[in-house]
């Protein structure tokens, strides 16, 4: 039997399938208990302080973002309300695994009727509530292997933060989820990670645990119990893939020679070694939330500028474009508190939107960036509607006297007006993600509408369109910092659509030199307008790789 | 003193300030009480349960959603857990004030910590703690005046739907609101009311209570204490404007002629009398979410009929133009429920994309608008991002015989691809406030971002153009139903970006037909391109003004 998803962290991976999900049953309704009240108590106290534990204790293991995540976790386990709701309802009779049981339905019936953020925690405590159920059943505790004998295949309905914060690329043969979207962060962690991934994959959880799974994150398919020939015929080809990229040397350029910058999105200077290894040019996305969050205030300067420096270290000859601090009502930071409640927070008071309601802590960042400034780092803005914010954005930076001030295109308004964004400023990077989510009001980590964040949206290549040509009036550097640009295919389709340089997770850099160099920048414009005279997606990808010969001969 | 917002809704309203703030002090840190603890939990039980009762009585009285509204802040102030709690800080020793007042801290703590929609619950809570903490300390419980001795201003943070479900227009001479924007639902709301509102307003709720207030809903000017001869000559200029517009009758038409049908948007049989006394030509959008909210299960194919032939009855000769069923995550429905947590509802799985996972409903609905279908009868689709979308819509309504089918053009990606969307359809209409929303990334109900929201934003003006192109290359119709088709200015502005019909609220009707009695095309054509040309929304909306000398004279 085999799986079709969306193949979104392109390779082969294979392995024993481990599936991450909870079968716990649910106790039966009435279940009653022998011993002493006191005694049944105690045992649910046991489990849920237990549970609370190992989840803090992973917390503190993974460290960052999902050591939060998994310490609020550990906090509802413990809920004073929670508990008063177990104990009382063992003093009316019940099994602990059912007063358990009962006790968190009703939790998550408030929760979840409020959808939102408080559905999302609604589906926290489920896995909550099945960890203490399990314990108290004497099952075991839901968790990844942590040294398995070969590497798995990770299976999910969905992935978090902190399914994932102690993974290592040794032990993950590949993932595969239901839920998700090429750009969720389930791929966009998975592309980090250089590890294969398929998303939206119906039926995934369904695979029995410890079948033979092999999964091609190119494609989307996904085969389970598959022959020996099949999974050495499928290696091969990936083996040969790889050698024909790795042949592809030096910086991007397409066949006749026009020069299009590969640069590296980097999360953080951990993150640097990797894109230097791939032969990145530079960092054409740093984004730098990593330094602000999990803080009560704001870092020193001089932390900041050990940061910023650090990359233009790593990249002597290169260009490090660094985006200002993107938080927003989904990342939020004690110092910088939203106004009040943003029922939908990705429309809400974000990015720049943000720093010009506390102008001191942009101006501390554009301080420190000064401070180790040079005629190679850059600084972009996010979260960029009009041209009164580019301009508002641009003076802050030029007052500072950074040599280079730009702004990140990533709503559709800036798209449409993007003449009148780069008038003030020196360069433009195009957000694909985020402006795929608004031109097609499309939450991108939401599976129900996945479908609509196909890069190959028509719509979303006549916005790209539009500002490449802008910019090109402009005479000003157009740049792409979402995943758009890690498809060798689309990569050449936007080059032909006006952008100059190409940033991306550093796995992906090598398939898109190689893509690049097969083919002429007059190819590319030819695809790119073949892409847009179509009505879908599908359409347009098939459209444009028509004119792109080249790829076939690469595998990719 | 004066205080200045955003006018959205026309007209002078002047009145004593009845500031809507619940101003109950804190009860003291460690207060006692001095007789038996079960007295005072007696006591905070009966206050508890008097505030749920007047809620829920509030709630009976208003009907439809701001009875649902009231209903779950009854269900809050009895929640078990919270009743729990402050029973136990009453064993504690704390006076049953601050008793209610800490247990309602945590429980806010929990629900503000997680953004969203648990943050809108949030506020609910104040308000209910509040209400409670008034009842123990004797104060008066807050609440609307309900026959006040002359019409007063309503001044507040923000009002809700159970705010405002009680008012008459008799008793509010204005809205004055610190939060909203001009498509936010105060501003909707008074509109249809026709009762002057002025949002976004910085100190509104600073205003001290029976203090008289003029308010400008057309500048946004709010004065404080006016003089009489100010609130004379205020009142005599709208009437003299009243007249003017009162003059102008018949249907809409440029001054050389062309016809531009103009409809009211309606959101049930209720408001048909005054669409039709406001001399509407028909229904521009029929919100049909009335039918389907509240209720466990859809309504019968009869009650559908009854609904959508009043429409067609109050209008013997104009055309009806029914949405079909918009409901998504911020109007759960219990027959149509959502695949799973939404952090972002606004993009989530709302209208269309809801019909195709429930097709039965839909089809039901197109079921019962068949057998009342008329040539005059138009049905829509709402959330249409694709051509392939719009095309499964129009296959489904053509199979049941209606004649004449269209689709919203509110997510920018169906602006930017309007001749794939025109083509399987026969018209659209523009529902320019979520495409604002969306085009510029910004919550239409958040204020925070309602700069954005100006409908003279050019980007939103180059979004209406690429659709008023589209469909005049296509020979088809192309409505506005958004608000902007209620402003005089812009109104003009739409109809030379090639839209051929204009449906709002139905106060507006008469000002939008006289501006445009007052313009020739050609003068709207040119208003139109001025305003593109520019880079600001100010700038827009006066270089469209400039084109349009007719409004200075009409006063509008």
């Amino acid at each position: 039997m085999n799986l079709r998803g969306v193949g979104v962290s392109p390779g082969i991976g294979h392995g024993p399938a481990y599936v991450l999900t909870v079968s716990v049953p649910e106790p039966p309704e009435g279940a009653t208990y022998t011993g002493e009240a006191e005694q049944e108590k105690e045992r649910a106290m046991v489990a849920l302080t237990q549970v609370a534990g190992e989840l803090e204790s992973r917390g503190n293991q993974a460290g960052g973002e999902a050591e939060d995540i998994l310490k609020a976790q550990a906090m509802m386990a413990e809920d004073p309300g929670l508990i008063v709701k177990v104990k009382s309802l063992i003093d009316r009779g019940l099994a602990a695994p059912r007063a358990v049981f009962e006790a968190f339905v009703k939790y998550r019936e408030v929760l979840a009727g409020s959808g939102g953020y408080l559905g999302e925690r609604a589906a926290d405590l489920d896995d909550i509530r099945d960890r203490v159920i399990a314990l108290l059943y004497g099952q075991a505790m839901p968790g990844l292997p942590v040294s398995p004998a070969e590497p798995y295949v990770l299976v999910a309905r969905d992935l978090a933060p902190a399914d994932t914060a102690l993974l290592s690329r040794e032990h993950v043969a590949a993932f595969v989820t239901e839920e998700g979207g090429p750009t969720s962060h389930t791929a966009i962690m998975a592309r980090a990670m250089g590890v294969p991934a398929v998303v939206a994959c119906p039926g995934a959880t369904g695979i029995p645990a410890g079948v033979h799974v092999m999964a091609d994150g190119t494609t989307g398919e996904v085969r389970l119990d598959p022959a020996e020939a099949e999974v050495a015929d499928a290696l091969g080809a990936a083996t040969l893939r790889q050698a024909v990229l790795a042949s592809s040397r030096g910086p991007g350029r397409t066949a006749d020679g026009q020069p299009i910058q590969l640069l590296a999105n980097i999360g953080g200077p951990s993150e640097l070694a990797a894109a230097v290894e791939a032969g990145a040019e530079g960092v054409g996305l740093y984004r730098t939330e990593f330094l602000f969050l999990d803080r009560s205030e704001p870092p020193s300067e001089e932390e900041q500028r050990d940061a910023y420096r650090a990359a233009l270290e790593a990249f002597p000859r290169g260009n490090v474009i660094v985006r200002t601090l993107d938080s927003g009502a989904d990342k939020p930071l004690a110092f910088l508190p939203a106004q009040g409640a943003e029922p939908n927070p990705a429309l809400g008071e974000r990015g720049l939107r943000k720093a010009r309601r506390f102008p001191e802590v942009m101006d501390a960042q554009l301080g420190a960036l000064a401070a180790v400034a040079s005629e190679r780092l850059q600084v972009m803005a996010p979260m960029v509607a009009t041209a009164e914010e580019a301009r508002w954005f641009a003076r802050a930076c030029r007052s500072r006297g950074l040599p280079s001030v730009g702004v990140m295109i990533e709503i559709p308004s800036a798209a449409l007006r993007a003449e009148h964004l780069l008038a003030p400023v020196d360069f433009v990077s195009i957000g694909t993600n985020d402006l795929a989510q608004y031109a097609f009001a499309a939450d991108r980590e939401l599976a129900a509408v996945s479908a609509l964040h196909d890069p190959w949206q028509p719509a979303l290549l006549d916005l790209v369109a539009m500002v490449g040509t802008a910019a090109a009036e402009a005479g000003k550097p157009c740049g792409i910092c979402g995943e758009s640009a890690a498809g060798p295919a689309l990569a050449c389709v936007l080059v032909g659509l006006g952008v100059t340089s190409l940033s991306m997770g550093a796995p992906a850099v090598a398939a898109v030199r190689a893509a690049l160099a097969e083919h002429t920048l007059e190819q590319c414009v030819l695809a790119a307008d073949a892409a847009r005279a179509q009505v879908t997606a599908a359409q347009a990808q098939e459209a444009a790789r028509e004119q792109l010969p080249g790829l076939d001969s690469l595998g990719l």
